[in-house]
């Protein structure tokens, strides 16, 4: 709802329940302990960790990110922290932005499909940063990435759809809550502070999808996890900030988004944990492409079309694909991680998806240009956003056609931890050797019994 | 309007005209000259800064600016730059940051009665860090702080009231592109990159109401000059955004107000300038209290009415005073800012609502606190902004009633330039000796005359 200007002399009442809603996160932030955290859920933490660490290293080499650290390296603080997979030294703060700049840059990171958050590279980038100045041990780190989660992705819960519609990208709006919180948590916050570091963060949230398809698109993680950083250390220094930031009239529900429901960020706190609802893509792109993508690769195996033989492409998709992925005259490698013009095109023709389909030279290949100039997508209410409908004209008047029900990658089929590994060693071996990659994998998987979890940063940059 | 989702496979279409916002205005802002600057515009930068250096100075020692430096001084990077009024040296950035803070903190800076932000305090700020760090003539400085203005104002002028009512703080939302528009001024940028700095920044616009009477309250203004001063290194790097960032269909109108008109950003741009309609405060709280604070003191001129005199007040003023004000319990001179009561009882009793009325121990007055339970508010729609009504009621049965017209420092009744000299002369008492300040309000006139306005920034500083 829209927050009412007050009318005479009333004020706005709200439930003692629902304004209590930051307070109560707050509460369960400071109270967990990482005994309550189930087994199965901490593995699920070392599985986005693992894909996270893919990304960032993957990443790290990209243009925009080399502009970002050269920019902002006269501005550096002192070199107390690292990223990861580069030798730079810098301030922790500046270490959070740039890691969630190369975690995101790839758009290879995790996704809540619920809520499209991408969860890890606000976050992690932030404690990343936090255990590359501090002593942090793995267990720490792990109970704090879950808190983390927990609070970014069901703050996004709240408030999705209506706040992703209206144009937010909700990875930083909702991923610097997650960051202050987590990093809140290794800080020590009490109560009062994790609500102050809650609303700090709060007040900072920003990031519009105009900029899909753009470098300051990755920025935006990089912004949320230093941010919620920020936030953090302030609220560890009494700096206040409101006492109802997720609920009051002026919080960031009632600001950012139409219609929302509180309950979802309080209810099963501690019992229903929203990590076993992370996605890890098999395609650096979208998410909402990927049944898209899984479809024409799947037909370019059975027929291996060529692109002159291909008349004409119809694909039929959830409408926010195309709300989301609608670029159809492009140029650029970035430009064709929103078209499903162009993914259905490499789909189609070179039977895969990978980092190689997304370059400048891919998206400007005459072949594919011509095969993406031959798609139209359309809109179909019927059909779900894991869903898609893909029908193929060859010249030689045979049609194909392909119903893909649910994408690989997806909830329904998660990407095992093999599979993961492999993700990993494709992205890094663009940066590492291959002994130290594996080397990267084995800690991944151990993290939680690392005394220093500064190891592990360390592990990812080239000796 | 909310920018809706795409149906079936049409794509979002605008006019030509509205989608060149962005363009337009990075054109006009690169292609601008000071000489195309009338003479009362410059008097009036001149007045707009005076006032600014003299907030920044008076709030430099505020307990929260002291928690804010120490908290961040850690990751402070080399120590190019200088703040105002204080002699620690750190990154531009965080200048930038720290000006914004103590230029706001004190609830004295400059308000555009039209949509209730505070040009100077995010512009200004990002100016003088970036002035300190680097040189910079008067001229230039003085050019670059009206082409700041006119982004900011014009900017806050298209989204409001439906942003501010929302619930947006809109000194830091659209103080952040007044930032970027004024570093990259002094950068040089060419139009693309403009557009980019413009893009940048709204990507980072933030700060929610619901922290009013909080400190982070201030902190919005400083993060504003510093992630505007960002956005314009980063452009000037070719860190790129989306083209249209004002007014695409997920860009900073549509998805931050329900209502917009994005013609006033454009319309009369470099013949029609905002800083005319520039105010200065007489009193350190919010704009909507003044009338209120001019008639209560005038009663007291008046009739002198002690604290136990008082049987009851009844004020009636416009809605928006209830939706910002409406702060009763309180126990901080913070909170004493944002009540309604507050002011009306510290001006029939002590006749002046000066930076003493506004301290914890006024506001802990038992005399003071005894008044204010007494005083009810009554919003009325037939009372403009710059009006209101009261009505004391005495023990000795007389009944005392004024109503004021029109705001004294409001656009009708505006500071003369002596008031202002005042104005600073009062606040930077608590810091500097008088002699340097009379220094610093003949700086201030003569900025234009400047080689390197970094002497203005010194000037500010104890030696």
């Amino acid at each position: 709802m829209m927050a009412p200007l007050c009318q005479a002399n009333t004020t706005i009442v709200f439930e003692e329940k629902s304004l209590s809603v930051t307070r109560t996160l707050a509460s369960y932030l400071t109270a967990s302990r990482i005994d309550d955290i189930p087994e199965d859920i901490r593995h699920e933490s070392r599985r986005s960790l693992l894909n996270y660490i893919g990304c960032a290293v993957g990443g790290s080499r990209e243009p925009s990110v080399e502009i970002l650290l050269s920019t902002l390296q006269p501005y550096f603080g002192k070199p107390t922290a690292g990223i990861l997979a580069r030798p730079e030294r810098m301030d922790p703060l500046h270490a959070a932005l740039m890691n969630g700049m190369t975690s995101h840059v790839f758009e290879y990171d995790d996704t809540l499909p619920k809520n499209y958050i991408h969860p890890s590279p606000p976050l992690a980038s932030a404690l990343f940063a936090y255990a590359s100045a501090n002593r942090v041990t793995g267990k720490d780190f792990i109970h704090a990435f879950l808190l983390g989660f927990e609070t970014e992705a069901r703050i996004g819960n709240a408030v999705y759809p209506a706040h992703y519609e209206a144009g937010w990208h909700i990875t930083s709006t909702a991923g610097v809550f997650g960051a202050a919180a987590a990093v809140g948590k290794l800080l020590g916050l009490s109560v009062e502070q994790m609500i102050w570091a809650l609303g700090i963060a709060g007040t900072q949230a920003s990031g519009l999808r105009e900029n899909f398809g753009s470098m300051v698109k990755y920025f935006h993680a990089g912004h949320a996890a230093k941010n919620g950083y920020v936030s953090a250390i302030l609220a560890k220094s009494n700096f206040t900030a409101g006492p109802h930031s997720l609920e009051g009239p002026r919080g960031f529900a009632a600001v950012t988004a139409a219609k929302y429901d509180l309950s979802k960020i309080t209810n099963g706190l501690g019992t229903k944990f929203q990590i076993r609802d992370n996605a890890y893509k098999p395609y650096p792109c979208g998410l909402v492409v990927h049944p898209t993508i899984d479809g024409c690769i799947a037909l370019h195996q059975e027929h291996h079309p060529a692109s002159a033989d291909i008349v004409a492409v119809r694909v039929r998709v959830a409408p926010l694909v195309l709300d989301l992925c609608n670029k159809k005259d492009i140029t650029r490698g970035l430009e064709g991680k929103y078209s499903i013009y162009h993914s259905t095109a490499v789909g189609l023709i070179r039977g895969k998806a990978g980092l190689q389909e997304y370059t400048d030279a891919a998206v400007n290949d005459p072949l594919v240009k011509r095969v993406r100039e031959r798609v139209t997508a359309i809109s179909d209410t019927t059909i779900t956003e894991d869903q898609s409908h893909i029908e193929v004209e060859l010249a030689d008047g045979r049609k194909l056609v392909r119903f893909v029900e649910a994408s690989i990658g997806n909830l329904g089929i998660p990407l095992t931890d093999r599979q993961l590994e492999d993700k990993l060693r494709d992205q890094a071996s663009f940066v590492l050797p291959s002994a130290q990659i594996e080397k990267l994998i084995e800690l991944c998987w151990q993290i939680d019994k690392l005394e220093d979890v500064g190891v592990l940063v360390q592990a990812t940059v080239k000796p």
